[in-house]
């Protein structure tokens, strides 16, 4: 590191849209992705941890004559070499693109199919706002190689099951299954498709995609708005719309609405409204198989349904789309109820390896977003889960001199299986080291000062007793309820673990 | 993503100096770390997550006169807003520099002292070679605001306590311990440093650092070439050296060369060495107060020693430095016997957050390169560290109309803890579908046909028995110990269980 120059000081912060997150933020996380981790594993899927940095020709979202390639992603260019200009790095923005590099660069050594899953933060060059952030964290599983629709339905029970291993109960969530192929077909037969030429009308194609996907916070005569000539939001700005006809636009806002009393219901009705297109056709017999299979294994309407209101934005689906909503209500800061919306979401998209290789490879898989998951538990669990989790027993420093025998207490402690630390801030305010334990959450101060020395004793402090005791106590209680105990020095472990079994809590309580 | 235009295809490469971690390493480190936080964690230390992109003037390398500001770290500018500039944002090349930014950025908040972990990649612009990646991981813990020497030595500590958690047995490591201050002490007495002006010989002093830092690579010739007039190495570059006189150089090398039997005997060299040196002396008291601590402990020469050899190669250290070594030798690809080497370091920088407040903040800590440690371990335990964790029970796809069957079969098995999957490739060729099995490490194959299902009865493969004994066998052994086992269908479970324990394993081994 190059010495500090005399200059005006760097400003101590993150980056715009970047944050940092601290202790029981990421135990929580940790204790999230370790779980859902397990259920992945379970299901046959291996761990998989690719390089955050790809290059940008690999990740494919860029057009190759933009001077400089960073819609969306955060990119460089390497210096160059003697022989060629830098190749343009990229941070990935999701775990897809890089798994579709990763099979095709190590397609002869995996076996087919391959499940994997992966977990890490995923960067996004956006502009920040609130509650959104430019680096997130993105919990996936995919199956490559198998065209089967097994592999599809498999991914949406196992969504299913990661919700209910993380602690949102049967009843709070949904798995929402839909079709591209369906949607596709309807477009064919209300003329916004040309089969025969499918490039002819893709930008439309897009935006119709777009607009149903915006269907829950437009509602359908913002997205009618969208099919046809456009729509001006609030604020005055201007969104084209994809130019449909009333007629055709009826179709699109028919197909979204198809949704039935049951399954069955809903597939009758997407199969009329397709009619004769191939490609409809189709997509409406992979929703039956899918249907089919979780039926086969106990997955109801009460935890996956078929919805055709469910597109997803992204443009590399190809098949069967599916996303998972919480369906509770929380109260926001404002106090105002509201519903979290979509945790996850995922599809089947079968060329995203040819990209490489030039060889269909088809592929399936889902993504789960940790950081809303995280924010929706808190959120429903409320205080429960903000509560602090406990800080170490603090050793206090009566004696600066007596630093070792201090430090003896808490090596004897942490052997125990006790979370422990000398304080190691100044030691001449005695009420700053106790501010500090307080600061910690520790549930128990230890102090031994040269009295207590010469007596062979150490006080112990029940600060969680002593605080509660400080807010609510009447005097006779507090008489009646020491929070401070002398105890021999050999006793100072046993009384320790008795304090915290008292409290319920182990030594070693996670959340720091 | 953008469609994929008809140009060249991408190259399925990870870039240069970057890599892909499959199954079992993900597990492996995630193991590792998860050993490491609990340490961490049981010392009082609190997690820890900062982002892991940072301003470039926050991790503060770089002079900001450079046109493109790259060296060692990938960066780029951000797009400029309508008032100002972008800032130029790069990845963390380390956890300290974030550290220094996050405490300066939330010392309001944060409890002082301020002890923290932090694990995570980290990404450094340099050539790439063998084994050599641009991205890897540490695991760094620090003590901010404690001027106390207590606190490096609850580091050495902690580093020792790490390392034997992580399956490195006592005797096999060593955390050698130094201090900065005995060092410019030294060059003060030699003439090297002038303690009225600091700055006047700084550049003599970075090389001498440099130099010593190379001891074990260069030995005691190659230094003193570096200390004098500078170094050719064996391909023809040469190395400018730090110009001081014979003389100059012996005193140096004598301090490097100070380390004597004994901790006690050591200090009075140093003691010696630095003479009426006033930052000499405190560094030999530091010393001195580290070595009290540690002996009081119980840790002694077995673990953790003073050693001058060690200086560390950051600019950053104001006093005490550490190393932590492995001691053990390990073959190399090639056969040859080598040390592994240092695995952790760290030491105390007093000046890093004062880069951002203008107050002097203490601060002290260490960073484990948990990349090389699991190499380590690895060359060490080698085949067994190697072996591959059991993949998942794979219910091979007889009748590809009745996957439902065997989906409900896999969430049976599931159900009871039991790592489990349909086979969902193509199903037309059972010979493939054992191959996957095979691929997977697969411990059992399940097989229900038309023959099974009528009968009620499913055929459950061993195949970990079934590949020893092709392996292997005799006639009669393979007569008398059948690998396939035909049973009920309701007594599926229970089997595969029986033969998972029969190997010793859990349904849900790690490893995946």
């Amino acid at each position: 590191m190059a010495k500090p120059r005399k200059q005006p000081r760097p400003k101590a912060e993150t980056p715009k849209g970047f944050r940092d997150y601290f202790g029981p933020e990421v135990a929580r996380r940790d204790a999230m992705l370790r779980t859902i981790g397990q259920v992945y594993h379970r299901y046959g899927f291996d761990a998989l941890e690719s390089s955050a940095v790809e290059t940008v020709e690999a990740l494919g979202k860029f057009l190759p004559d933009v001077d400089r390639p960073n819609e969306g992603v955060f990119a460089w260019q390497e210096d160059a070499d003697a022989d060629r200009p830098g190749d343009w790095l990229a941070l990935r923005y999701d775990l897809t693109a890089p798994l579709a590099r990763v099979y095709a660069q190590h397609r002869n050594d995996l076996p087919t199919p391959y499940r994997r899953y992966a977990m890490g933060p995923v960067w996004r060059n956006e502009k920040p706002g609130p509650g959104r952030f430019r680096q997130f964290y993105q919990c996936d599983a995919d199956t490559v190689g198998s065209a089967s629709m097994a592999a599809d339905a498999e991914v949406c029970a196992m969504v299913a099951d990661t919700l209910e291993a993380v602690g949102i109960p049967r009843g709070d969530y949904i798995v929402r299954v839909n079709n591209r192929k369906v949607l596709n077909g309807v477009m064919e037969v209300a003329g916004v498709l040309d089969p025969a030429d499918p490039a002819r009308f893709a930008d439309a194609r897009g935006i119709v995609l777009r607009a149903i996907d915006k269907l829950d916070r437009l509602g359908v005569d913002g997205v009618r708005a969208l099919l046809g000539a456009g729509r001006k939001d609030e604020s005055g700005d201007f969104t084209a719309g994809a130019g449909l006809s009333q007629a055709q636009a009826d179709v699109v806002i028919g197909f979204v609405s198809a949704r039935g009393e049951t399954g069955a219901e809903t597939l009758a009705r997407l199969a009329d409204l397709v009619g004769l297109s191939v490609t409809g056709r189709e997509g409406v017999d992979e929703l039956e198989q899918i249907a089919a299979l979780l039926a086969a294994q106990g997955y109801g309407g009460d935890r996956i349904v078929i919805d055709p209101s469910v597109v997803r934005g992204l443009g590399y689906y190809t098949g069967p789309v599916y996303e998972a909503e919480l369906t509770f209500e929380i109260t926001d800061e404002k106090g105002r109820p509201r519903q979290f919306g979509s945790v996850a979401g995922g599809g089947r998209y079968d060329d995203l390896v040819k990209r490489f290789t030039g060889q269909a490879v088809p592929a399936t898989g889902v993504s789960i977003g940790v950081d809303r998951l995280l924010a929706a538990l808190q959120a429903k669990q409320g205080d429960v889960a903000r509560a602090r989790a406990p800080g170490p027993v603090v050793v206090t420093v009566m004696d600066r001199d007596r630093l070792a025998d201090y430090q003896a207490m808490v090596a004897e402690l942490r052997g125990a299986g006790i979370r422990a630390e000398v304080y190691l801030g100044n030691p001449k305010s005695f009420g700053n080291q106790l501010k500090y334990a307080d600061q910690r959450g520790s549930p128990v101060a230890v102090i031994e000062g040269a009295d207590e020395r010469a007596r062979g004793v150490v006080q112990v402090k029940d600060l969680i007793l002593g605080a509660r005791i400080a807010e609510s106590a009447t005097l006779a209680e507090w008489k009646e309820r020491p929070s401070q105990f002398e105890v021999a020095r050999a006793d100072l472990r046993e009384k320790v673990r008795e304090i915290l079994a008292a409290h319920g809590l182990s030594g070693d309580a996670a959340g720091g």
